[in-house]
């Protein structure tokens, strides 16, 4: 078994809505001697795939529902935040402390909807989830493949808390090109028996070993993993999301 | 910012009660022709921990708890494994479908505290937790760096799934010679607004990235990562543990 590469890819603009993200990509991978390889996998932090897809807000276009006030005046926040993090919401999860655990609109269980102050453009301005974030993944892959000539995988990751556990840990929201799940249902122990509930999040361990590099402020949103194998399938994040009925926490 | 490399190392043989696992791991390292560097992280499965300190438990000398035996019958399992899992754990988190959350007495809360039926070694084995985990993670490391000279860090992780996502993930249980959580606060973001609430879970991210050349059967309970960049320091997990007064899902 070989050794896999966890590889950073500096030198990336500040992104802004309409800016071409597989030619700003590129430019930055190659200034940087990396390459593409064949079975690479690209990951990205969701807040650029935003930034040039435009999926921002501007705060002064927001016009904060009673609920909203209420808890912002709760909890000091702005009210406005609060309404854009309850839009982009389907379901409240948790509220408490402060804290809003939210179900987005793509199922995925998080603090305040995704919506990102930090980061952001200008004041006024917070980053929201992209729509489609597999879409975007998608998108994203089949450009750089096009460019290329390889077989890539694409991974989009946002920063999320987690239950019982402290600190942040970057988490797969977008997956083109390869399944997040690993199933290994079937194969055996070493002492032959079957390995019956093995099956193992690929994708969030991607996306946990990128987020070694790309840690917030230092302007790594992209990061190459090269030597891992896979096998190339159409992808996508669904299955990541454990249906609600087979939940324990919601 | 350099690359990091994930390195897995082949060829550990099966472990028993007593063995030196110092020993044996870096003669699979130097076989492997892997060496041990300074700041080094060595990443190590529970199991071959639990293995090596003799953390298993013959059923055959258990007895079944009422409670236990009740729990056995609803949903088919061996009442003397569901009493193990119970007399390791502090409490129970949730008991549904078959499914039993326990927080472990070292405070993880994750199925089964952690008991597990394969990779053992013999029939009527079950292998639990070490009894103190950053201890054996520290002694390990210290065992280890006084052979080589060198600096390292230590991981001891264990597969666990997560609540509203599918799949399983490697997570930090025993942590020595580093700090788990990388605290960012104070530092800026891009635009130099203050990055509020960032502490990310390195362990669990380098936990998760060995994750990815462990898969279970494969013979691989050890994975060294080269080239992250960490201060020396005591470590230990506990800071991982979200106080239960801060935790919205207990």
């Amino acid at each position: 078994m070989h050794s896999i590469s966890i590889i950073p890819v500096p030198g990336i603009p500040q992104i802004h809505p309409g800016d071409s993200l597989p030619t700003l990509l590129l430019e930055a991978i190659d200034r940087a001697g990396i390459g593409l390889q064949n079975s690479d996998i690209l990951i990205v932090c969701q807040k650029i795939i935003s930034k040039a897809e435009g999926a921002i807000v501007d705060l002064k276009t927001v016009t904060p529902s009673p609920f909203a006030q209420q808890i912002a005046t709760l909890w000091e926040k702005d009210p406005r935040a609060v309404e854009v993090v309850l839009q982009e919401s389907s379901r409240i999860v948790r509220m408490k402390n402060g804290v809003v655990i939210t179900e987005t609109k793509h199922g995925w269980v998080c603090a305040n909807s995704g919506v990102d102050e930090s980061n952001s453009i200008a004041d006024d301005i917070v980053i929201v989830l992209p729509k489609d974030i597999d879409a975007s993944a998608r998108s994203l892959r089949l450009a750089l493949q096009e460019r290329r000539g390889v077989t890539l995988g694409v991974i989009i990751t946002d920063t999320f808390g987690r239950p019982w556990r402290d600190g942040l840990v970057e988490f797969a929201l977008g997956v083109s090109g390869f399944e997040p799940l690993l199933d290994l249902r079937g194969s055996t122990d070493m002492r032959g028996r079957e390995l019956h509930h093995t099956v193992v999040a690929v994708a969030d361990e991607l996306a946990a070993a990128a987020g070694l590099v790309m840690e917030k402020g230092a302007g790594v949103p992209a990061v190459i993993i090269r030597g891992y194998q896979f096998t190339p399938a159409e992808g996508g994040s669904k299955t990541l999301i454990r249906p609600a009925e087979a939940d324990l926490f919601r």
